[in-house]
């Protein structure tokens, strides 16, 4: 398409940048048949059943780069793409990227955003076989499909999970959002008294989880070697709450989750309390944790013991029952689909 | 990630809102496993090769929306990004969106969108398998994905061109940038004086060539029907130049183009000379044709005149001669690729 805002583009030529771009990425993968540079790009998948997920992520809407660093928006838009087709049981093993940027952005900006997805390319063996750089009018905006693939007997869709199943969870919740207020927090300090540095002490793990998530490949990989295929399995990226309706929705099912089992670590805990906020509402509509959520034969409970960083947090019901928290002093509260809605805070 | 930009999402929730528009699409293909609504689009593909090719289209950068209707939008946009996997010799079969949108848009603008991208999925037998809906701060954004497959044997990139071999086109050229000097010229006339209507009589083939082009798959079709493989191949996109550049670097090769052999339509020839354009740079570094270019071996000269608009414009030289122009008046020039600078006018 006509292309009329050309001042953002460096000025090498676009064809050349984008090969140099390109040099950083190691091409890992034997389903790769023709990668970045010609007009579409071409795997040949050593399963049945290839996988896709695209994502658009947009400055000032699903980013602020006042707090995130371009790596890390890198590393993060990899985990967020290919969290997707791990939620399917799938494997990632390429990825298709588009970049537009305006003339605030110099080609070291475009670099450090490359380095972050090839960083977490390369954790997960995953082959860049696309990438477009394209002018935007003022915000960078990223495009980012990912590329698996899964045998058919391993294909997990959210729509399998059957009654008195058990529903489990990977990980630990709400430590994203909890990172996330760190951040805007300290953003409205600096925005008032901008001498003023960050006071993170301590609280590492939180802004990991929120500026640089893991991909849950561990997880796949290890429901593989116990040889246990979930029936029914969602991604955790909108809260608890809304990957479980997912689920039950689409199999027509109810589930109880028992709010004292949901993982949380400590230091999550004690953060959301200092901003007044109820752990359990963070945990169930907060967003952002990249974890999985699916559901297991009765007869797999042995072997899912020997998957780490796995919790049985509840199980499915039938459909009249609906979504159910039974809250730590045993009361039953409806789970709503939240997925838009803004966290709770005290009153 | 955090979708802090809520205002433009319409009031029902997202998940059902992309259910409800996801229903305008039938779902033709066999390879299609899982469609819309789950964490990612599966395809079992019926050939050894799944291709694939994103692109994001922004507002004011890609299309103005002051003359472009959102149907016509939506149908560009799935002939642009098919058009990419067509050129790798490749059938597209499935086609995944994300549109961003502001407050600035209805539900109803969305489905003007949907509804042209609907049209063009059903002409070229392609399933929508993904939709995802988010919220842009104002501009309109569309991203799409094409996955289409191939068999190895089929399989063409830009880079098996060989000398003496023939250099092939299909359609005619610069239709659409006449088209886009139009709809520019009209913009302006109507920004002076609003009253005043387009005048755009007997110039609906260029209008239709810039607003709402067709994928070429009948030329795909038509060269397995005569058993035609193309040694390289290109999406004319950016002009004839950037796709000529784009197989001779990548196949190591020189070229030879006949400036009198360029398919163009009076029409096209006549509302250049009006804007003081040379017709030949317009065909060289327009932009927005959609058209293949080919080489093919000789031996496949009395089969292509079987194929239907397609014309053999030159032969493919050794490297050292570089891409040269042959003018009707027999001057040779070299051609250089000019990917993002503007057509040249007459002094």
């Amino acid at each position: 398409m006509n292309n009329r805002a050309e001042e953002g583009m460096p000025s090498v030529g676009k064809y050349d940048l984008i090969a140099e771009l390109a040099k950083g990425f190691a091409q890992e993968n034997a389903s790769t048949v023709v990668g970045v540079g010609d007009d579409a790009s071409v795997v040949a998948p050593g399963a049945d059943e290839v996988v896709t997920s695209s994502k658009v992520f947009m400055e000032n809407v699903h980013f602020d780069l006042t707090y995130v660093p371009l790596q890390y928006l890198g590393y993060k838009i990899v985990t967020v793409v290919c969290s997707d087709l791990l939620a399917m049981n799938a494997v990632p093993t390429q990825l298709t990227l588009t970049v537009a940027i305006s003339n605030r952005f110099d080609l070291k900006a475009v670099q450090d955003l490359l380095d972050g997805v090839a960083t977490n390319c390369e954790n997960l063996h995953v082959d860049l076989v696309g990438l477009d750089v394209t002018t935007s009018r003022r915000d960078l905006i990223v495009s980012a499909t990912a590329i698996g693939e899964c045998e058919s007997a391993h294909l997990t869709r959210r729509s399998g999970a059957a009654e008195n199943e058990l529903l489990c969870v990977s990980g630990d919740y709400a430590a994203a959002y909890a990172g996330l207020l760190l951040l805007e927090r300290e953003k409205k300090v600096f925005d008032a008294n901008p001498g003023v540095q960050p006071d993170f002490a301590g609280q590492d793990y939180l802004l990991q989880r929120q500026l640089r998530p893991e991909a849950r490949l561990d997880i796949i990989e290890a429901l593989r070697r116990e040889n246990i295929v979930p029936t029914a399995m969602a991604n955790v990226c909108d809260g608890m709450a809304a990957a479980l309706m997912q689920i039950c929705h689409a199999s027509d099912k109810g589930a109880i989750l028992f709010e004292e089992r949901i993982p949380m670590t400590e230091l999550t805990f004690n953060t959301l309390k200092s901003f007044d906020i109820v752990h359990t509402v963070a945990a169930l509509n907060g967003g952002d944790d990249y974890e999985l959520m699916f559901t297991i034969k009765q007869a797999d409970f042995e072997k899912i013991k020997n998957v780490e960083n796995v919790s049985i947090v509840g199980y499915v019901k039938e459909k009249a029952y609906g979504c159910q928290l039974l809250t730590s002093d045993n009361h039953q509260i409806e789970i709503k689909a939240q997925g838009f809605s803004k966290i709770q805070h005290h009153a």
